[in-house]
């Protein structure tokens, strides 16, 4: 099975420099943990076809398309469109996204959040999606999230506002996920050595990953200057935890010795 | 002239969740700066043909294009290889690229952080580039950057470490982006205004948009619940910062008469 995801960012205000993106950092750190592998993750501005173009690219690659922002009320909120535009659909008023709008805008009204509860043209766009979508509640802010199937790929738009985005992701989300993904799973194992040369490293890593071509094994300088010191990171997928496991044990009593004949010394193990 | 600008961001280590990549904003917000319209960035695997199709991609549509990551040492470093491959050119032995890591690894045997000053395969390698290039001067770390032209299109190749990333980029980099960008100034303004309901300013916004097509306002939301407040944000382009704050004072006037007569109230304005 294709375990392959995807995210594209939509919004001028990363692209600006105005805000860090930490919506895809998230995301990433939660498709690997439920054993997807993350191809890429593109931010693009607020452009139709920008977006759409980001969504056909991702459709040619990954089994799981997730989109963050452009889903809120203003004119710059372009992704549902885009959406219909990359699946050829129609945008159409889903019954069950406008209950929830209407019934979140009621609440903000008797909070005296918002002057009204009427429905005005830029409440009810929030409630307009692909044909075929599922909407999916969100119980932070009016907009909800958009699920879509195209075949065996799923496609799934969340809002930018993190808070949003993850009460979406762990609520209505997960389950969904949870299946798309079945029993893969991923583990990673960092090791800290004493070393101040990557040059140095790399024909002791080549030796492991060449005897372990399912571990992925990679190495990142962790501090500079007299004390530098690297971390080395082993990661593998597998049917279950401990195939995954098994995987990081092996590769790593391999990689341990080659480490031990050359003289660096392993700081510690974080399994 | 077109200033459009793409960044490309490379390793595992963002897509799997482990690294929050900080680098991508901080060019988002330089680029910006000089007058750059940052169109796209886009985070891809250490996977040569990923690097490469995001570079082809990238070449289909921006005047600058800048990646992060994969210059080092290690087999899984490889930006330079993808560069060489979407430019169809070869990678070959820069003699200045060479004496400059030479030297850095001559410092570092110096002061005990590596064993020997060799030229290893795995050193050399980061003085490996491809034809044509420009290599750009690394104060803090091994790996020179590089910089390459293509016709009228300019590729920047940055390490990953942010600290290497900064140095090239506000050192040896910088007069050829001043170059490039021109005269080409960025402005951006924003007003802190109270209301809670994204859904009754888009409409208002709507009104400034047509009325100043060059400048681009959008809303964020700042705060939730019964305080919440918007972010409105203006921002254009010009040949000069004067023309750029024409731009934005004729839209800010515009937009804060609107606001007035719906009653919101304009908390604060940055310039």
């Amino acid at each position: 099975m294709n375990t392959s995801a995807e995210i594209i960012v939509i919004g001028n205000e990363i692209l600006n420099g105005d805000v860090l993106d930490t919506n895809s950092h998230w995301l990433c750190k939660q498709l690997t943990g439920l054993g997807a592998l993350v191809l890429r993750v593109c931010q693009v501005r607020d452009h139709l076809p920008a977006i759409t173009e980001a969504l056909r690219s991702a459709l040619k690659q990954s089994s799981l398309i997730i989109t963050t922002g452009g889903l809120g009320p203003t004119d710059d909120d372009l992704t549902l469109e885009a959406v219909a535009q990359a699946l050829e659909r129609e945008l159409e008023l889903n019954p069950q996204a406008f209950s929830w709008v209407q019934e979140k805008y009621q609440e903000f009204a008797q909070k005296g959040y918002v002057a009204s509860a009427e429905m005005t043209p830029e409440r009810t766009k929030m409630a307009r999606l692909p044909h075929g979508a599922i909407p999916l509640p969100n119980r932070v802010g009016a907009a909800p999230g958009v699920l879509l199937r195209e075949g065996k790929q799923i496609i799934v738009c969340l809002p930018g506002v993190p808070a949003e985005l993850k009460d979406i992701f762990q609520g209505a989300l997960l389950p969904t996920l949870q299946a798309l993904f079945g029993a893969g799973a991923f583990a990673e194992w960092r090791a800290r050595v004493a070393c101040g040369d990557e040059s140095a490293l790399a024909p002791l890593l080549r030796k492991a990953v060449e005897a372990h071509p399912r571990v992925y094994i990679k190495s990142r300088a962790k501090r500079f200057g007299p004390d530098v010191t690297f971390i080395i990171t082993l990661a593998a997928r597998g049917q279950t935890r401990e195939e995954a496991f098994t995987l990081l044990e092996d590769a790593w009593q391999t990689l341990s010795q080659v480490l031990h004949r050359a003289g660096i010394a392993i700081l510690a193990l974080e399994r």
